[in-house]
């Protein structure tokens, strides 16, 4: 080693482990299918979990104009302490809180976005090496987020035929004395389901049990279709300490704004460690906007139920569309979702001998139909396909067609005669 | 163990490491210590670095205007891209470009702030066990994300005798084959020092050396004063590979709005890895928000070379005050800042008998004269003190009377005898 040199002779820059296994699988699985449209037909993707995308969904006008009002006012240009204006918390708090689960503005810290409510609950909670338990089917950015922090994810599986119920037993299999936490995420992406009380309670009671916190992934909160009701984790228990994440995104249709929040629900002082971890964590980025932060009380308050029952209801039908037609094509099976945004759709895959799994059939129909699926691969979850609820109504009709078509053109029963037209079978 | 309950029979929920970790040495410090003002005396606060908090400085009517535009376009309500929208990218590229370094969309990652923008770059050049070259003074949150990530923190030292740049020999000291990169700091917090071509070229030439990147924090780009002259590190090389990282927060006044940038200077392919690295690290969070961004073009194209002028005359005069003032108090070294919005103040502690460092320097300056400054320990650097430029000029006079009233009533010279009243010593 010369005397002056001491690193190395030519440039070599790698990047870090944690870079490195920052994975989206959304990401990579897509980027890497061969997503070619049929040129005679437009494309229709049911791919895409922005509500805003296809601009048919209501505005939320309250929030637009309270941001305006929020610029105009000339006050909030400046930095606000790391976890966000007292005022935004507060209004935050009395949205949150529930006759069961009070909270106040010093339970709430505001985050650019769900995912950085969720990467601050994740870092906060587990050390490399420790796990974290993780629904199966879910939201990708868990695994991210936990992977690339060197925490070990562990996946419960949910279950299709109970209305994608946690698989209780499974989660009592998978907990040791290394389980940091439990990631819940109620109402559901990918499924769409929206848990009853009695099963929320039955989870808790394996948290209690177990002494195991809970990170709440309640971003869609609130957005459940009529004929259902949401209960939040928080409201349901008074021992177990819950971390909820969740924020503007999903049910005030600003996803590009990045407001989010985490809500510490904890009666009984057992976050008090994690509670100061939050706030020093909160410090790295200090905050999310402060256009929008100022603009929460207002928005948290005086936005119309209106608004929020028109999308609901243009959902809850676009559901009842997608769900009698797919339950019309034989090799698919529907499972009805109550609220979010998204349904799944089980790919009965034997009985599509050309294609291997949700991957080659997805790739096919865009080929064929110009109609975009979000294979369930990106969520680990093979030979189910997701469809995104926030389309306009004549695009459904229009992709359960082509979705049809399709289907009978490759549909091969099990006895191995093509019965693609002659409707119903066991599988439904 | 029993049999169902694997993990722990009381409830017992530390923090990790990591957010143990992401220690904010101002806060702490700032907590630490006993802020009581004189009650007769209204506060001055020269401590914030916050250009917004006393409504002295012009407002930026163009990125107000272009975020309203975008608010009522409603066509930026919903997810970008991680990275940022190609416009906004594109725009920043055609900011950031010199006619030795020109950069395009591909180049660019926004990020919320430039804290966030700091954060991926620490996060992605390095792992836990290596180490980091950054400025001593120098703006704390390197040491935050870099510590909490288990990066070890090597500070090469600023040279106030030289307007604070780097001591090269010390850097060249520090490097050895886990240094993984080095933060240079131009303009600097908490120095205001600009540097010139020819220190910015030796700093260059030591990185081609030891083939060390290297993270610019150049957020207070432009922000200089006249007859200073700013030189982006990425415009005098054409073989170091750069990561500078910047926004809108100073230059534009806003740094409520947390829009900050990556910019990734790489004429040679070095950073092939890093680049897809810091890719992957933007999608944990998804980027900043979407009005700001869609607002970015504008901003950048059509803000008034006024407007910036205003606050650098504002500043620079503010500059001229305390310095001229400072000189003529015995027991204070001012150092002439030539940009960015603060001034560092020696303080030659040894003549101030009763006080041990600058911590109680500072605290009784507050109890007694309602003047907070911000003590350099902060900045791990003791026995200075930090003011801020963009205070109201009405606020200077005032502030320095008051400074200067303080340092007569507990100035000893060396010799023993107070000479508080005998104008000029050796020091300055
Ligand atoms: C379950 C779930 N959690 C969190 C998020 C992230 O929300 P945000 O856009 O606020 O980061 C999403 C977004 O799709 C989601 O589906
Ligand atoms: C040198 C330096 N870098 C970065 C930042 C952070 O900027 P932002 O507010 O955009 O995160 C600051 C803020 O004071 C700073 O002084």
């Amino acid at each position: 080693m010369s005397d002056k040199i001491k690193k190395c002779k030519t440039w070599n820059v790698p990047c870090s482990v944690m870079a490195e296994n920052s994975v989206n699988p959304i990401r990579n699985l897509v980027d890497s299918m061969t997503i070619t449209p049929n040129p005679e037909k437009d494309m229709i993707a049911l791919s895409i979990g922005d509500p805003t995308i296809f601009g048919n969904l209501p505005y939320c006008e309250v929030a637009e104009n309270a941001v305006i009002e929020a610029i105009k006012g000339r006050k909030s240009n400046g930095y606000t302490a790391s976890v966000g204006y007292e005022s935004a918390r507060l209004a935050v708090a009395d949205y949150t809180s529930t006759p069961t689960s009070v909270v106040t503005a010093k339970d709430v810290i505001l985050t650019s976005g769900c995912s950085s409510a969720l990467d601050l609950c994740i870092s906060c909670l587990a050390n490399p090496g420790q796990n974290m338990l993780m629904p199966l089917p879910g939201f990708s950015i868990y695994k991210t987020l936990a992977e690339s922090l060197g925490i070990e994810v562990r996946n419960y599986k949910l279950l299709p035929e109970k209305s994608w119920e946690a698989d209780l037993n499974h989660i009592e299999e998978l907990i040791d004395e290394n389980t940091a936490g439990i990631i819940v995420n109620n109402p559901s992406n990918p499924c769409g389901s929206v848990y009853s009380k009695e099963h929320l309670e039955a989870i808790l009671e394996i948290c209690e049990k177990n002494k195991l916190p809970v990170i709440a992934d309640e971003i869609y909160e609130h957005f459940v279709f009529c004929g259902s009701k949401y209960y939040s984790l928080a409201s349901l228990t008074t021992t177990v300490p819950i971390l909820s994440c969740s924020g503007l995104t999903k049910r005030f249709l600003v996803p590009g704004w990045r407001m989010g929040w985490i809500v510490i629900h904890d009666l009984n002082d057992i976050f008090v460690n994690v509670r100061r971890g939050l706030v020093k964590l909160s410090q790295r980025i200090l905050g999310p906007n402060t256009l929008v932060q100022q603009a929460i009380p207002d928005i948290l308050k005086n936005t119309s139920s209106e608004f929020f029952e028109d999308t609901l209801v243009h959902m809850k039908n676009n559901a009842e569309i997608f769900y009698s037609r797919f339950r019309e094509i034989i090799g698919l099976t529907p499972i009805m979702p109550q609220g979010a945004m998204y349904m799944m759709v089980g790919i009965d895959i034997e009985t599509f001998p050309v294609f291997k799994c949700d991957i080659q059939f997805v790739e096919a129909l865009v080929k064929e139909q110009s109609v975009f699926c979000l294979p369930a691969s990106c969520f680990q979850y093979p030979n189910y396909f997701r469809v995104v609820l926030t389309i306009p109504e004549t695009k459904v009709a229009e992709a359960c067609d082509r979705i049809e078509e399709f289907c009978k053109k490759y549909y091969v029963a099990r006895n191995g005669m093509n019965n693609g037209n002659n409707g119903v079978n066991g599988h439904h």
